[in-house]
């Protein structure tokens, strides 16, 4: 039984048909009550084509992020999900690599699958020269475009996001402060994210009217293994750091088994801060001290900003959360 | 433009336009021209749910999985959402939880979204009572059902996993044949995995002849710092073990902090095996010795399965891969 038989059995048209379903009110009284009654009687429920067709929704977001097997953005993937599944929307993940061009391709394909928004997961999505964003605002003149822990300034893109910056001079600041005036600032890729906290780094710096090193601030892209081999390398060559303040905890993991290999004492002798608060993090020994940047929270209000975005109520632009120092056996402070 | 349009403009009904876009041999030669050429006239290209409702399929895959912050189940989906994406295929992405009912009703759920395969990611959605599997065997019935990790005996149920059993058996036996006879068996969850790693473990007991304890086992659910304090309770209070065979990684990590608590030597007086080889096995010092049970292969053999049964080929009900062991520092063999 489909939209077809239903359609010759009540001796309408499909179009009528549709609108039927669809609660459209150029149907008269009459043939309305005669097309329900034959689906009733049938026990015919229009499957999810004909009502995506009919209402013009799939009830489904597009959720892109660089890399799912990368642990913060799967645990994001997962906050969203649950949230949208909450709410009666199915997910379409959608795995884009970190090049901007295949990111642009897959924006374009989620689209065509009538999305009814696009969740941005993880600040990658957010390119520094303005003219690589632009693929972004243009999708959000289809539908709406939400970014977790990216910043874009555009009418229709929407933003939850930690005050990276913020969280990273102010451990900074107390590094300074504990004497620790070597600090490497170490991170992965200069994305939104990567730069605000490279911002930070430098501000603390300014603040405490301190001369900075370009030698201080290094941006590798390595596996655990590999970016200690490099920060051994580096610290014999290039740069003698006394600390190390670390974009994400796998680094801040490498900092610490640099710092093992040379025989440091920890935290006194080399201090040591990661970020986002993830299990490798228990994992060394003493612990690593890192940043909680409050993914659950960013999440559920991703998550919320969608739904009062898509039942047309108006939401912030941007709404930015400040990150949670997390002490553990890497710091004295 | 629409397909309500294209109809008026061909004065055709809707259904032949459907009949043309789906292909079917019920509509003229010169009606079909008509509708095609008014087609391509107003660049008219049927969207998402159009082409949904005529070929009655929208070219997705159902993947479930029980919690996509885990980091192995999370590799997996990126592994599975690049393959099928490669296909031409979309994911919905289906977080359930580890509960039998909220399983059967999202697997329900992901049904009624008319995908075209139902990936199960992961051994925890087969269960050890046979009733229990059989939401499974009733949604085999309406979509090719395909496990990662897991084996149900179903005729439209396929499964790719890593065979536990052999891989704990192996290296159980290689601890006995190193003085190690009071190792202790550390697993998280009764699933088809956890359950077949036991058996892993007992037959190597069995074929080497000594009698095992039930103090060697131990199935226990919590992070990596409660598991450890779990441990240190237990050797006081149950069983003195004298190495740990884990279930997965972060098991094998709390063994390892375990140890180091009690100021044991890693590995000569006390060796870990993990299970996965994943990322927190390797911020530990010394590292820990685990088994990778070749999950690329098994997302990659499992993309193929279900592109092969689509398109109506042939495809094995169980392919079955040995696992590798890695040797790091918490084993001397």
């Amino acid at each position: 039984m489909n939209i077809y038989d239903i359609s010759k059995k009540a001796g309408v048209s499909i179009a009528t048909v549709s609108r039927v379903m669809n609660g459209s009110d150029k149907v008269s009284e009459k043939t309305r009550k005669k097309v329900l009654d034959i689906m009733k009687e049938t026990g015919y429920t229009p499957n999810a084509f004909a009502r995506g067709l009919t209402f013009n929704t799939m009830s489904t977001i597009g959720l892109l992020c660089a890399d799912c097997s990368d642990h913060f953005l799967a645990t994001a993937i997962s906050y969203l999900e649950k949230g949208f599944r909450a709410n009666g929307y199915d997910c379409i993940l959608c795995c884009t690599g970190y090049e901007l061009a295949t990111r642009q391709s897959y924006l374009k394909l989620i689209l065509s699958k009538k999305v009814d928004a696009v969740v941005l997961v993880g600040s990658t999505f957010i390119e520094e020269n303005i003219e690589d964003n632009q693929y972004l605002i243009d999708a959000s003149l289809e539908v709406p475009v939400v970014s977790v822990n990216g910043y874009l300034d555009s009418p229709n893109i929407y933003c939850t996001l930690c005050d990276d910056a913020e969280a990273i001079c102010n451990v900074t600041t107390q590094l300074i402060q504990e004497g620790f005036q070597k600090t490497l600032f170490l991170y992965r890729s200069a994305s939104y994210s990567g730069w605000h906290k490279l911002a930070g780094f430098k501000k603390a710096y300014r603040n405490a009217g301190l001369e900075l090193s370009n030698k201080q601030i290094l941006c590798h892209h390595g596996d655990i293994n590999e970016t200690k081999e490099m920060l051994l390398q580096y610290y014999e060559k290039d740069f003698k750091f006394d600390s190390v303040v670390a974009g994400d905890d796998e680094l801040g993991v490498s900092a610490h088994k640099f710092a093992k290999a040379k025989g440091f004492h920890i935290p006194d002798e080399f201090s040591i801060i990661g970020y986002n608060n993830s299990k490798v993090g228990v994992c060394c020994e003493p612990e690593l001290s890192t940043l909680d940047n409050r993914l659950e929270f960013v999440c559920s209000n991703t998550v919320q900003s969608v739904m009062n975005i898509l039942n047309g109520q108006s939401v912030p632009r941007k709404t930015m959360v400040s990150a949670e120092y997390i002490k553990r056996g890497t710091t004295n402070f």
